[in-house]
């Protein structure tokens, strides 16, 4: 039996060994395009009344606005409900079942509502696993920001995730090389995902003229996809939660694969503490609001996109996207100085995702939560704003500051399960 | 009468006044794409016997070997001369009519030859200008580099030019607008242009789709365009090109409106000059050689690209694109160094072309010669390198200083010219 000094040794050797493999898997996995189809032909997770949702469980009796706007569009576009006040008698009669979206498989922007005919992008990294995420339906009143109008189911039912489909089933798209590439584009990978977005629209073009139905629906699809400045989204997303998926069960891991906010509660997941989240009240944003709207009207953080700083990019890539200090505020020293920031809470550097203007440094890759538990450092993740209330819509994005909270409640039960792993050894 | 030095004092007003004109100009004029067609569709100065070719006049007897070799590919394409002996022929008996491309209105990179059936990038000034630049063929054994197999010819007779001049035709894109974003995307516009191809590839694919004469011919003019790192080089060459013509011939102005090697000699033209030349012996770059090659092999500077130093991107925007270290070398920094020596001689900053890891600072516009004569800096252009011997290709690329010796003259003529304009207006 060793010492107590010894024992922590060998514990801290054990959790940089787990540290060292999860940060292998983060920085090699790569992941390609499957295909863009209805949710219900992808997951099980996801059924007549059975919608996923972004960050940690929630029950329907807590719904923060911009959730329950979102769900009653997606109850009206399955037509399980005739008209809103249906919708809101399903919500309040707790007739529908709620599960997160990050324990499907999945990732969701904002609201992150998958129903079952809603398209989405389905994506398999180089381990075998799949991960996808709800097609990015454009800017203003999208139903992920709780926006339900007939307008916002229109976009819904749209000719684009079939156009898509057939030209991804044939492009052989990787989508990490896409996002590798960005960053000497002047992309961060999570709000600025504009260079991206442009790579793949030419990338499928010419395949999407030979396997559309006809030659106006290829026309169509095209265009919208390229018109949407975050038609990448959830490519970004999906990939970060295949590689994350990928990551996650090694015991003793400190690194999170997981991460995103219900607007009550923001969560992560830790790659050696199974499907157990973390949580702490939702944080709200340094918000830059659209005219009109103010910092109250914001819901605290939602979503799933801080999926994407998982696997290096977003708040880790911020300097390499100084477009970005348009929208979030600053000016690019700014950005890198919190990505200086970062990596004093990231285990490791990635190999591939460079930072043109920091002599083309890696990335900080793998957050750890003992190290954020440590410096008390806050990781950042960059995020769109929906509107307190159902139904309204975006009103703002803005660089979002998550809390340390959750990261030490973590280093504390990784602590406590290397003891217990410990002690059921010498039993 | 004024007295000389009180004359010396009204002079250099003058001159300012001149200067910040033309500088307006090259700052606030907009390019929009009209088309790609055959050139003897767009430019009397190209016949069945006369040519374009890039930098300075030169003639016949003087051709250096990427040029030669280039004008015999055109003269088979052309089906002047059924084979190269018959091809050396004509141009050893001086039948040809050559021309610099910029004294048409065009701009040709590298060798820049321009025969009647080469598909051209046709633009049009806000000023009402058109100005145009051969497509490009793509990497490699390019006739542009002096290559002139069949492959190359063969290149040169495809179906990606009339698909592309019916896109272009409906929609309507605005050159300089791609210019300007992709500067935030990582490209200084110049030798990296990857980011402005893959938006304006994205651009054309619907009006691509909807116009092409089928759909296989839409792909492939696609699918070839997109894989094309050079794609945009013609483009942006022509919008330089409408620009500067734009702001050409405003009298006593000292800002530089032309420039260009033909092999042998490098030359500028200036905005207050006139028609007029100002050669020195082409210079030879700091080369990045493709593996195989020496130094040797590469020719002094060839092609008209340095037309895009002229409106404030290339050498000027460097710092945008951190990227281009992999094949100019250095690293980031040294990127900066070289604006900011730039900056010097410079008459002003453009408020359009901005670079994001200079807080958005403008790039340097319009280059003074008179600056460069009284600071002796070199100007900057990023080019590519062509075989000394005819039939070759490209050998690399690389950064190039450009020699002092022609500003400094243009800087002379000038000062003789306002003297001269003076004493006219004392008889």
């Amino acid at each position: 039996m060793a010492e107590p000094a010894g024992q922590l040794l060998a514990d801290r050797a054990v959790a940089e060994d787990a540290a060292e493999r999860t940060l292998a898997i983060l920085d090699t996995t790569t992941v390609t395009l499957v295909g863009v189809r209805e949710a219900r032909l992808v997951s099980d997770a996801v059924g007549p009344r059975r919608y996923l949702h972004a960050g940690p469980p929630l029950s329907l009796d807590e719904l923060p606005g911009p959730l329950r706007g979102a769900l009653v569009g997606a109850l009206l576009l399955e037509g399980e409900a005739a008209d809103r006040a249906e919708a809101a008698r399903i919500l309040d009669g707790g007739e529908l079942e709620l599960a997160p979206c990050q324990e499907a498989a999945a990732g969701g922007a904002i609201a992150g509502v998958v129903s079952p005919s809603m398209p989405v992008v389905l994506v398999e990294s180089s381990r075998g696993n799949r991960a996808f995420s709800p097609l990015n339906e454009g800017l203003g009143n999208a139903l992920r920001f709780g926006a339900n109008s007939e307008a916002t189911l229109r976009r819904l039912r749209d000719v684009v995730a079939p156009v898509l489909d057939r030209a991804a089933a044939c492009a052989d798209v990787d989508l990490t090389e896409i996002q590798a590439e960005a960053l000497r584009r002047g992309d961060e990978g999570h709000n600025r995902t504009v260079a991206a977005g442009a790579v793949l629209v030419a990338r499928l073009a010419s395949w999407a003229i030979r396997t559309a139905p006809d030659r106006a629906a290829a026309a169509d699809a095209l265009e919208d996809a390229r018109c949407n400045p975050h038609f990448f989204n959830p490519f970004s997303i999906a990939a970060a939660k295949a590689i994350a998926d990928a990551a996650h069960g090694i015991p003793g891991s400190p690194i999170v694969t997981g991460a995103g906010g219900n607007g009550l509660r923001f969560g992560i997941r830790v790659s050696g503490l199974g499907e157990r989240w973390f949580t702490a009240p939702a944080p709200t944003s340094r918000p830059m609001l659209f005219e009109g709207f103010s910092p109250e009207d914001a819901q605290p953080m939602l979503g799933d996109s801080p999926l994407i700083e998982t696997i290096g990019l977003g708040g880790c890539a911020l300097s390499a996207a100084p477009a970005v200090c348009s929208y979030v505020g600053g000016a690019p020293a700014d950005l890198s100085r919190i990505v200086s920031e970062v990596r004093a809470i990231a285990a490791g550097v990635s190999s591939r995702f460079l930072i043109p203007f920091e002599s083309f440094a890696g990335t900080p890759l793998g957050l750890d939560v003992t190290r954020v538990a440590v410096t008390g450092i806050e990781p950042v993740t960059t995020t769109g704003l929906a509107h307190r209330r159902a139904g309204v819509g975006q009103v703002g994005a803005g660089l979002t500051r998550l809390p340390v909270e959750p990261f030490a409640d973590a280093a504390r039960a990784l602590e406590r399960s290397s003891t217990v792993t410990e002690e059921g050894g010498r039993t």
